[in-house]
């Protein structure tokens, strides 16, 4: 009899590891954790985006060079280089630049950084038509970053 | 025949009376207004949160403790009570800070703050996966305090 | 057989001709832009908003007047007339002021401008329900500008 009882706690253990495994791993949020390959890595409590419903939502982006995970040199290269990093995560749902619902700016100098935000934006956008936009000037970005990007998308799943 | 008119126009405003009231009061919008118990009391012209289809949307939250209507101190406490008020909010509509699908964080000093800010999000989120963020230094918060968070979450209603 | 395959080219650009200006306006995406008459007009690349789903988003607006394309005078004014502007974008999607699932309002000075914000949103949502707002204090918006608002609404389309 314990030997019977041992073998359907082992039987048990055996059962619920996948579901324990599957509990950790996949909550039952319906939110989905973006991590696609080729992105930057998140190095602390964040991470690059979800998938929500119909809706992508991307973390502020910086002019981290994914290839070297630093700073990309020169000004509009690192503005691009947040564009591009948002751009390719926001791809891996399906949702295209001309899929952005909103963006938001932050810059830490208006009169400098406006017009560099604005020439990439033609150069990803071409003729538009371009999302709205709000665009901020504030005190200091984390690693004193001189722009970030926070754009929010539309993809609903092909069915 | 005046006399009539007279009738009809008092029948009108009766019939109407009901519809005006229905009109100021429960509006035909389809935006919930969140005001759970515990949270703390708006004092302004905005409330803690709504709820919009599969989304529900928190204000920016501060570290003011709801049992007594003030910030809590130390800086550490404060900035965990600024996330369990957004905690408690979503919660109120079925979200958990794993439906989080970004956040956005104002601090006053980053270089003091974001740490505080990625310790509590440690404590809270446990191994993760951590949402989306977007973390700047502002110039000011409200009431001169130093964190605030932003969140938004994804919480389809159990049908 | 020339003659027949140039026909041919003819008429295949003929019936190409309609998909390609197609493409151009209205691209693949189901995101709409949205560019209401009465409004101001976008100068940069940035659009006053877009309808995505059962959400309506609202570029960041400021005090600008549509009828002369410059900053209404007065501060109150002018706040009031960047929430007069979002109203009406938000307006052509059928979306009110209830709508409102959030805003977020940026100001250069959180003691001066906080207060007429409390004030135009008073005369604007009456007793309420009024949205959840995030408020921060930023360095600088662009113009210069005092407070700027962006608002994201609810408003599923009528079936």
């Amino acid at each position: 009899m314990k030997r019977c009882l041992s073998g359907l706690a082992v039987f048990c253990v055996a059962l619920c590891a996948p579901c324990q495994a599957r509990a950790q791993q996949a909550s039952p949020s319906e939110v989905k954790t973006l991590s696609p390959s080729g992105a930057i890595e998140p190095t602390g409590t964040w991470s690059l985006g979800t998938r929500a419903g119909d809706f992508v939502f991307v973390a502020g982006m910086r002019g981290i060079d994914p290839q070297t995970n630093t700073l990309a040199s020169g000004e509009e290269a690192r503005v691009m280089q947040a564009f591009r990093n948002m751009q390719l995560i926001a791809a891996s749902e399906g949702a295209s630049l001309r899929d952005a619902v909103r963006l938001v700016v932050y810059v830490t100098d208006m009169f400098r950084y406006r017009p560099l935000v604005n020439k990439v934006q033609e150069q990803l956008w071409g003729a538009g038509p371009y999302p709205p936009r709000t665009i901020v000037e504030v005190d200091r970005l984390n690693q004193d970053d001189i722009v970030e990007v926070e754009g929010t998308f539309y993809a609903p799943p092909r069915r």
